[in-house]
């Protein structure tokens, strides 16, 4: 209902992972316990679990789960890491939880991280969203796609705790739905006034003057400052400087990969044709269409007014790879 | 089947019209004969038939309705051009009809123009069209959204019965997704190559290089040249201006109104929220959540390439007027 507060995405309870069962959102709130890495596996590959923040904690956690029944550790990081390609946080949070002595208490310590670094990031970007405004945002990057709090969605909390007014245009996200299906939801939750719409609608909300700035979550941002998320969010940065809107990049500094030179060394994970010629069991597309569903886009640094931190807003790429070679935490 | 031929949209028989229910595309292609004025409307409002052109036969249509039994002609004129206000055809077909001493054969007449217009309008277009070209379209300007033939399909099909190869990207088009349903159906029936993708993934083929022009229909121009079209179309025209690609506007010259000054002043209907939030009956937002269903957007003339119209490619909005008012017959 309307008010009620979000639950936790993902938690170490005992012996097992408990998280949210996004597939069933905004329908049913049902939490799924996990006992195995390949329960764990499905559950990530399904879009179960989501979000790259979330996945730090998820791949921890998994870990956590093979370190306890005595599994190769090894081959078990890897077959995590294979799930979802693009998010980087799956990976670190997997490295950081293999390096470990203690890889259950480590999980523990990234999930509780998790929402300290969201509360701190939307305190840092609720500065950049005026009293009033009508803000836009694609995919889901809250309390959900994390293990609480949001990052995008982070920084309207803190806007809207902070006592600001505002309203959100909510991008359905195609093909899978996470705005319609679990943004919209949160903000609900939040009561936060929003208005779900097609992805295709953004363009001419902008062009009417109903958007004052965007903020959207990342995947994996690279040295560079470029930045992998859900597909979309490239052409809204494109429709954003067209109609002069801010663009805001809200991420912690473990979605910046060192690795990673630039954009075009981001694997883009291509998923299932049926997530886009199915719905809901419904076929909508004719048989043996081909189709190409790639889960994210690559947006160029040069079209992000800024990458919203956990150590505060970054206005410059080179200043982004400083904060995060100063992250105490190995890759 | 792949290649089997593309049934008339609409057409006169006898005493009544019979017209392919587009709502049932791609999975069943089945035909509904329409005996009265209410009917008709209804399977407009509902999209059954859609499509600018394809309307103007069908407002047509429905006068002779009126007209053989003996309705009041200026009480069927509104009730019919209110059904769907932005495609400006519908009126202009409505219109033709009552000023016509035979409503009947001036419906039979608009349709038999409409497939020689577009046959005219495609082979112009053509030309615009490189040989192994990469092109996108959104929604269906197909012979669907005629009588037949098709406009910005109609290039396509002109293209390719030309003897070059082509591949076209079918942006799904949400929320009704014609796109996936009928210009998929349609471009696998005229055997050309095709890949269906989500409407928000444009802006990355566009920036990988995969698209060599985008070619869409219209629901209305302006005398400025301003083009109401399928919402998204606008978005499509900012990001193709953006990586520089040919945005072109395929439609016959009774889609321009010249008692429309410009865009701003084109009513934009908006739709039922479901039509977003439900999914072949399965409700994918959360209960209560606000939606925006606009379907239609405006697209500035500065943003068009060129408008591909029945006599001739026209680049500028001025040249386009001058043709518009040669049309020999009244709006």
């Amino acid at each position: 209902m309307a008010g009620d507060p979000i639950p936790p995405t993902i938690e170490w309870v005992g012996d097992r992972i408990r998280l949210i069962d996004q597939r069933r959102l905004p329908g049913e709130l049902t939490v799924i316990d996990v006992t195995s890495v390949g329960q764990l596996c499905d559950l990530i590959s399904t879009l179960a679990v989501r979000g790259a923040p979330a996945l730090g904690a998820a791949g921890a956690m998994g870990v956590a789960l093979a370190s306890m029944h005595d599994l190769d550790i090894a081959a078990t990081a890897r077959r995590l890491k294979a799930t979802r390609p693009t998010a980087v946080n799956l990976a670190w949070g997997v490295d950081r939880a293999v390096a470990s002595d203690d890889p259950v208490a480590e999980a523990q310590r990234i999930a509780a991280e998790d929402v300290d670094t969201n509360r701190r990031l939307g305190a840092a970007g609720a500065a950049l969203v005026p009293d009033g405004a009508n803000v836009l945002t694609h995919c889901n990057a809250g309390s959900l796609a994390c293990v609480g709090y949001g990052t995008a969605l982070g920084v309207l909390r803190a806007a809207s705790e902070a006592g600001k007014t505002l309203h959100v245009w909510v991008d359905e996200t195609r093909p899978l739905l996470q705005g319609a299906r679990l943004t919209a939801w949160e903000l609900q939750r939040l009561a936060i006034p929003c208005t779900l719409v097609i992805d295709a609608m953004a363009a001419s909300i902008m062009a009417a003057g109903g958007v004052d700035l965007v903020v959207v979550g990342a995947d994996r941002v690279a040295a560079n400052g470029d930045v992998a998320n859900k597909i979309g969010t490239y052409g809204l940065a494109v429709l954003a400087r067209h109609h002069r809107i801010p663009f805001h990049v809200a991420m912690p500094l473990s979605t910046i990969d060192p690795d990673t030179a630039d954009g075009a060394s981001i694997v883009i994970e291509r998923r299932d044709p049926n997530e886009v010629v199915e719905l809901a069991g419904h076929r909508v597309g004719p048989e043996g269409i081909d189709v190409d569903n790639r889960a994210f886009d690559v947006t160029p640094a040069a079209l992000v007014t800024s990458w919203i931190t956990d150590v505060g807003v970054v206005r410059s790429p080179a200043e982004l790879l400083v904060a995060r070679r100063r992250l105490s935490r190995p890759l």
